[in-house]
């Protein structure tokens, strides 16, 4: 039985508290590319759905990147001359610059603020801020804190370790009738952050699940991997894969009160920029269609000129555009259960259309069919207009030459995708529609 | 010689009245898909034009349809208990569902009710209403009469058959030069309806009345048949014609106030759309381009996959767009003489785009030939811009490459097509210009 | 050392009084399409670039057209019956209609009148008119001194000739790597016009000059030809090298206050296009695109169908579109130094972009090259946006796939040329781009 649009009406309100939950229960974890936060993490998602767990050794050699040393860190604080700690870690893992050395000194303010982070004008937030590819440590804070920091002798204390170690990815592969895939993509590389990126972990995850239980066409797989070097690593280690892969999209800060965007392929005309489209117009709610460009998220890597693969990415409001992007503002107040749930449920319209979408041929194309004789059309003439049904029925009827999908002739006639595919079955159950083709 | 533009510069004011008489002639003719009242009419487009009527015999199979018995009516009526006739046919065409059964019982108001067709919204019309294809009864009055019926026992009495007969349509071909041909199709199966469609059958009969007498490119065949059943008896019976047919145009609803719509055609590059944009915009009226769909009136036969004919659609306000469509409103005070003259005007300048369009090659294509020694340009230097028809030789030679046709110059430049076809003669008699091909 | 973008940053308004006061020098001389004010004007050029001047016999056959006699003037004048001089060619060259026979006879009033030329709407200007083609005389004078003429026997002189001579143009041809060339045409016929078209000859002039200089990768050709008959002429003796011709512009009327306006090549997709569109984008001054259309300049001979070269035309306000154009009123306060700056500033732009644009392939296009390790981006993570030349390095990487070239780069990414072109720099030093082609 193929994918059921009935799920779209599933309660989801419901999944929301959901969704919510599992970003409530994964926020304390201190992430970073590498290291145990990402390992509890990724445990955290395969109590939810079957993930496999893979693990890439330091030093492996990954297109023009090298998989870095694993990061860990125990505790980390500064103190003041009185014993006090002034900047805790434990208060908050972002306080930490992720991928600082271990260190145990004391040092004057002077020389402490050249290993200070913060943000003037958002001075109530902690900024987000890493170090992976160059050894150094720091600190950050909020500008409030910063600037009434007193001249004093700080010692500064950082418990972590940078040694040799693994990369971890999670991976998930539902295998549907043909070997043709889907790829669903997110990141897991951020600390306390909520809606960059616990709200796609969490998405993606119940996606996942709802999906193992359906007869799929496609095969789908999803991958909970650190940001730019965990994409590179699954690029890098999957390339005998790269050929089944149709579409993809990359999931990521889908939480929080702004409208959907959705940013397009850097090909100019493929299949999944229609499909999120329709999608999106189908469902009733303000989105906005971004251009391709080559910054952003992990589309930065399935997008670039030798991988090339048709992979979209969707997001609430994009990174960078929200005064709470990579600070401690994007925290659970940040996200609501709601928009959660409307992400979800735009994706699942998504894959209801990839599913459904086929080429049908019209065996009776010389003028209409009569439909009235089966059934299909009202058999008292001369009113004004026709039923939604009886139009989508004509329009299927004519443009089902072999060259247009149910897509095709959705987004031709303006009606919704579920419109078009739900008259087409009346079609095919009287035979005037043949199979051609899944598209 | 051929087609000459001065027919349109014929008094208009005076063919608008000779179209509104012919329509008022055929206004009370009860016609239906099939019967008396189609061969009435056709007879009465013969007195003006040499029509070949025929007849498609019961029971033919076309595509995937069977032509119908054939339905003829004497009489009509509702009597209510006193003897008075209630709802009488002879009043109005419209009272009887097209194709009612014969029957003549007595019942009750809530019976009759069943048989009933009212528009409360419109409360003084009495709808059109239609049961071809489905062995029933009913009348038709306006929802002011239905609502103010007393209970009563009344008499319901139709002097109606239905047996084996014929299916008639009329057809008028006239011989061009080239076998090549341009398809006029108009339905005659509507009652006393003036817009829809005795509209069409006036300005589709007076149109080939006026190319009878000239000496044209194309051949030209003009039908008459009934909607839908028609069309599709028409084509399953020539497909050995269809692929002489170059264009194609449905005319029907010409006669209201509305401006013209051109209903674009299935294919999205087809000449035919770019030739009627061109004639309606030259028209310097309002107008409107209405994209393809595959509801409406004959185009819906001629544009199916399997037959798909590149045949546009001219109204003026489309069926469903007006209140008085399809009911007692739609009478002769609806049409008017005035735009009936302005749509035939409009589909002969079509024609003559369609008769005139040449693709031309430039004999002297480096750089300009000298007009001036031609006597085509001002001698004296040095004024302000260049008069329109230089301007447009200019264009002409530039764009005859062989490429082009005079309808893409008169595109590309914005110019009238009359302007271009104008300045193309003077090019021509000085040999700058040789023809290449008949667009 | 290629074409240098920092020639643009030069001292701008110091060049606008260079360019300004070379208009100024050649102000007084009458020219027309033959004669010694032609040569004349054509040394004052010599002065500045080693420029060829060449010559054409009167009678050579151009195409369809043929070379005239040469018209030289000397003196010319309408005298009253007191002997004074009401009208005189030596006050104002416009007061001679160009190529006027000579003559010396006295008239009435009345008979005069039918020789004289003026605009009643601009009542203080002298129009300017031509006779090439036509043998006859006349004069040019304000409408308002054309209404104060008593009744009088006037005696009119003209003392100019009209003999076998030839026609001049200069050429000057700068030779780079490539054969290929780029054309810069400007016309040089007109009298004591300032915009039209001394604005041209000085700037193509100083264009010439400053790309003298330069190590360049294309070859330039300059012409400066009288309009119409000089570009046939040219191109009827130069066919051998039309071939050769990858770009061309037509430059004319850069001098006045009007905003810059390209006007568009008569191929619908050409790269002279995309090239000074972007160019004029970057200049972040108001501009406007034209269509092509076949009036104009001498755009309307090098975009013949039988010619067909990439050349559009740059001008300020088009002929035609000012009330001074070609009268006395396009004069040395109607010309605006900064303006031809301006001008010149914008065709280096869009010499830059032609000499600059190249195709490269990103030679790690896997995934993205990891930036950091090249020194090429922030080793501080998580903060908000890029920087413009990583964000177009990101672009030129992700582009340079050897489909693109860096302008099709800079007008997908919305970034400057100038900006894309720096970037790629970077990327060709740390080995990342290869040079496939030059665009």
């Amino acid at each position: 039985m193929a994918f059921e649009q009935t799920l779209l009406d599933e309660d989801f309100s419901n999944i929301g508290q959901k969704l919510y939950a599992f970003a409530e229960l994964m926020y304390p974890v201190c992430r970073s590319i590498t290291g145990q936060g990402v390992r509890d993490t990724l445990e955290m998602v395969r109590e939810k759905i079957p993930l496999t767990i893979n693990q890439v050794p330091t030093g492996t050699q990954v297109f023009d990147w090298e998989v870095p040393r694993e990061w860990n860190i125990k505790d980390a604080y500064i103190k003041n001359s009185k014993g006090e700690k002034v900047v805790d870690f434990k208060n908050n893992n972002l306080h930490i610059v992720s991928y600082s050395t271990p260190i145990d000194v004391t040092m004057t303010l002077s020389e402490l603020k050249k290993h200070l982070h913060t943000i003037e004008k958002q001075p109530d937030c902690i900024p987000y801020r890493t170090s992976y590819y160059s050894e150094s440590w720091g600190f950050c804070l909020s500008y409030n804190q910063f600037k009434t920091l007193p001249e004093d002798d700080y010692q500064v204390f950082i418990d972590s370790s940078l040694e040799e170690g693994v990369l971890n990815y999670g991976e998930y592969y539902i295998a549907g009738e043909s070997k043709e895939e889907i790829l669903f993509y997110t990141h897991i590389c951020h600390p306390s952050l909520c809606n960059d990126n616990l709200s796609g972990i969490s998405t993606v995850t119940y996606l996942a699940k709802i999906l193992t239980e359906q007869d799929l066409h496609f095969s789908y797989r999803f991958i909970f991997a650190p940001g730019t070097i965990g994409a590179i690593s699954w690029l890098s280690l999957n390339e005998q894969v790269l050929p089944n892969i149709k579409h993809g999209l990359i999931v990521a800060l889908v939480g929080d009160s702004g409208k959907l965007n959705y940013k397009r392929n850097r090909n100019l005309s493929s299949e999944i920029d229609r499909v999120v489209c329709k999608a999106l117009e189908d469902g009733n709610k303000e989105f906005e269609i971004l251009e391709f460009s080559p910054y952003g998220y992990d589309e930065r890597q399935f997008c670039s000129p030798g991988i090339n693969l048709d992979v979209g990415r969707l997001t609430r409001t994009p990174n960078n555009s929200y005064p709470e992007y990579h600070t401690s503002a994007d925290n659970l107040d940040f996200i609501k259960a709601e928009k959660l749930a409307e992400s979800l449920q735009a994706i699942l319209q998504i894959v209801n259309i990839l599913e459904n979408n086929k080429i049908y041929i019209n065996v009776s194309p010389q003028c209409e069919p009569q439909l009235g004789k089966r059934g299909l059309y009202d058999k008292t003439g001369g009113k004004q207009g026709v039923e939604q049904n009886a139009f989508a029925m004509l329009w299927i009827l004519n443009q089902s030459d072999g060259e247009h999908s149910l897509l095709d002739i959705a987004i031709r006639s303006g009606l919704r995708f579920e419109t078009i595919s739900n008259a087409s079955k009346s079609l095919i159950n009287c035979g005037l529609l043949k199979l051609v083709n899944k598209a």
